[in-house]
């Protein structure tokens, strides 16, 4: 094992919780067939579609507040983030997995790149002025909160039945 | 704000994060009328208070896992851990509010009174060797992992209607 400082093997932790998160997520979502993404997690609860969604538009913007890259589809905020499961018109299940897979792929590189430095720096919704008052508004915090975010509604997956 | 290191930055995130979860937990459980506490998540899943014994003993056992302190009700495991919610005989309410009460006071005061080396230290379930060769099974990633465990079953408990 190359030798690592201790910051390392904290970050290597929590990185290693996001990644498993992430693939059992993706497991899920791609191999759900199509018909059963239309379904109810629970009875009167959000679809599992819309989960998908939810999650995708999640960590799109995370892109942005991790300063990873530019959004891929923000567009799709309205649709997931600030609005309920409303059986709205959503985005084709094509396009929902292409956008999944590629904001996965770009959080991926993104985070395999970052220093401890960078970890330990504020993310970008946070001023200056508010981040020297609390350190703990780094990007670090993003990567704990958004993997618990996702373990949330992988609680709620594990309630459908294929 | 007084001078931190790195790595107590790092572990003051997740911290936070552990004990927002828990907060949430706790409000959820104790604040459900005790009939709703024996009604299903979903059709055909796991009872609240089965979940909540489960939870109880999952961080029972970190009390352990930690070296925090001596479990409090081990032989609750057969009933919350290794057995599936068959509706089999289940502690009281009142003794399930006191066990919950009392792992999340340990754990509190065991975790508010961890050093950054003593979270970097390996669990109790690894033995030196292991440690030696994969310095990720620390204390640390069992907060991480279940942090998100928790958050798993806290998106469920969302699902109950009161």
């Amino acid at each position: 094992m190359s030798v690592r400082t201790k910051e390392d093997v904290l970050i290597a932790g929590a990185v290693s919780s996001w990644k498993s998160a992430i693939q059992r997520a993706d497991k899920f979502f791609n191999g759900l067939e199509e018909s059963n993404l239309y379904r109810e997690i629970a009875p009167g609860r959000n679809r599992s579609i819309y989960l998908w969604g939810h999650l995708a538009a999640m960590h799109d913007r995370m892109l942005s507040l991790l300063g990873a890259s530019p959004r891929v589809h923000p567009e799709f905020d309205a649709v997931f983030l600030t609005s309920p499961d409303t059986q709205a018109e959503l985005p084709s299940v094509e396009i929902l997995r292409d956008w999944w897979a590629e904001v996965c792929q770009k959080l991926d590189s993104a985070i395999d790149g970052f220093s401890a430095s960078d970890w330990l720096d504020k993310h970008t919704a946070v001023s200056d002025e508010d981040f020297a008052k609390d350190p703990l508004r780094n990007r670090f915090s993003i990567l704990i909160s958004r993997t618990n975010h996702l373990s949330y509604h992988l609680g709620q997956t594990a309630l459908v039945r294929d």
